[in-house]
């Protein structure tokens, strides 16, 4: 039966944590205290208080956060462009047309700019072009022997160490106050979703990202998917409510992106539906400032460019990190 | 500061819930006793018993369902086979061109057997299209009105008065038991979304479906997405699979259907991957077998028919579940 002093002990803790979620000044510790990281309290504060006249139900209270750039970094490529394009030189000797077309023929050549000069929509659907014809299967272990050991070239960090620690306790926090976490990348989603759960906490089902089609076989009696190259989503700019709109079927209360490819996202979020709109609503820019821990960049870079969401943020109460100045920490110890 | 009684009473309650996430026999209490609930339980009770060799963490508890013949009745057409025939005969004047063209010819005309007798994929791909150029919220609200009122044509019940008792009981025991419940329809995604949280505790981010192309708008400074009339994902048959590969991105470990519709994702779920795979998998197909208090149907029916998934049930050790024998009550009361 029921022990005295451990039953009292079981209700000390049970109300001891009912009475909050989450500690607020324990929260976000690589925050510097000031005011980005008084905003993001405030506002969960304000939505999770079911006295609040701002109070969200738990099943509406919807996340959705960019990846590249957002939560972990991106430069000088997006990281799954260095997989891809590595790829994609083992596979050019096999393919002669690649060196007659851009933007391959500069990939092949290691001619970034190059390539990039073909426009951002080429690059994305050359770099999807690598996994045509894997099953799901191949394509998960590729992608994690990559992942397991190649380093970032300047950094001299495995990628998956180049995800930004600020982050993970937002995500974290955000999640100890019931919300639902997924990922919007324009990335793609069995990219991502690869190490998703163990680097951010998040199952691959709240993972949405550009996806190509697949068909199923059955192939020597086993059940197989297999990837195909047509792109099904590019989940980017106003792909990213898309595909929001297609795999939650809600709209999030709370966005975080670093570029205008988060454009649209940030809008659908908070932009409200009407006058009679008047719910609480979070959107947040990551900023690249720190030159020195990370890298710093915005509105004349070729990845992760931030010029018109920057210039709307102000106009649509958007909270621009700075990461420079409101990040104690950048990657984890 | 703690109270001693409450804290005796919580401390009880504790744990007592701590002994079994259910009672196995409180389960299921639509279900006779019998081998189809027996075969329920035993295979619960195998994947979440930590000391089972077949023992599944709870991420990994990924369950499929699908809706129409699954989740609720599905005769004399699937219901949102009605609802779209409604709303094509009223647009019907707007498009001369459909009064010469199969299956919207019959459709109009309310000959079913003429409309059937173009394929399903085609009666599947009109129906879609009374869907194009709605928003979003308007399309919601075309459903959610009629789904409020309407009724089935023979039973004098609201359609969401036709959903099954037991397999909503079984939603509820598998969620009792840590497994995420999806429905993974042929029907249209946004259709079922309308009512899967009210019906059956499912948010609209694990229904899985038919899938119309979309795009985002900025319409009058309101962030607006408006369903277009493509087909991105015909969820039936060997689309399943790819459907639950793309938004869940795993293997579920217990699919339930009632068609042909469904084999491959009962394949996709229970089929070993190869010689090492022994993984504990579960396969159901409800066999409707009760003319009286629902329908009779299964080789012949234009609507969910069961045929080659019937006789492959045996082989893969899939549950067939016999309606008339195996539940106590169909309907709600």
């Amino acid at each position: 039966m029921v022990n005295l002093k451990s039953a009292l002990l079981v209700s000390t803790v049970i109300a001891l944590t009912a009475l909050k979620p989450v500690q607020a000044n324990e929260s976000l510790p690589s925050w510097h205290d000031g005011p980005a990281r008084d905003a993001i309290i405030e506002f969960v504060e304000r939505v999770t208080d079911i006295e609040s006249p701002d109070f969200v139900a738990p099943a509406d209270r919807i996340a959705t956060f960019d990846n590249d750039g957002c939560l972990w970094s991106e430069q000088p490529l997006y990281f799954q462009g260095i997989w891809a394009l590595e790829r994609i030189r083992a596979q050019a000797a096999d393919h002669p047309e690649w060196h007659e077309t851009e933007p391959y023929r500069s990939a092949i050549a290691g001619d970034m700019a190059g390539m990039m000069s073909a426009g951002e929509e080429a690059v994305i659907k050359m770099l999807f072009e690598a996994h045509g014809g894997l099953t799901s299967e191949e394509f998960r272990q590729s992608v994690g022997q990559w992942l397991a050991t190649a380093k970032h070239p300047q950094k001299d960090r495995r990628y998956l160490d180049m995800v930004f620690q600020p982050m993970l306790e937002l995500l974290d926090y955000l999640r100890a106050n019931d919300f639902k976490t997924f990922i919007v990348s324009g990335g793609g989603i069995d990219f991502v979703r690869v190490f998703s759960e163990e680097a951010y906490g998040i199952p691959p089902e709240q993972v949405i990202g550009s996806t190509l089609d697949a068909h199923f076989e059955m192939r020597d009696g086993v059940p197989t998917i297999v990837k195909d190259s047509k792109l099904m989503l590019l989940d980017d700019k106003a792909g990213k409510p898309v595909g929001i709109y297609r795999h939650i079927g809600k709209r999030p209360i709370f966005a975080a992106g670093n570029s205008d490819g988060d454009l649209q996202m940030l809008q659908y979020t908070t932009v409200p539906r009407g006058e009679d709109d008047t719910s609480a609503r979070f959107g947040l820019i990551v900023h690249h400032t720190d030159e020195e821990r990370e890298f710093s960049y915005d509105r004349e870079s070729h990845m992760g460019r931030l010029d018109q969401a920057l210039d709307l943020a102000g106009d649509n109460g958007w909270l621009v990190v700075d990461m420079k100045n409101d990040w104690k920490q950048v990657y984890p110890e």
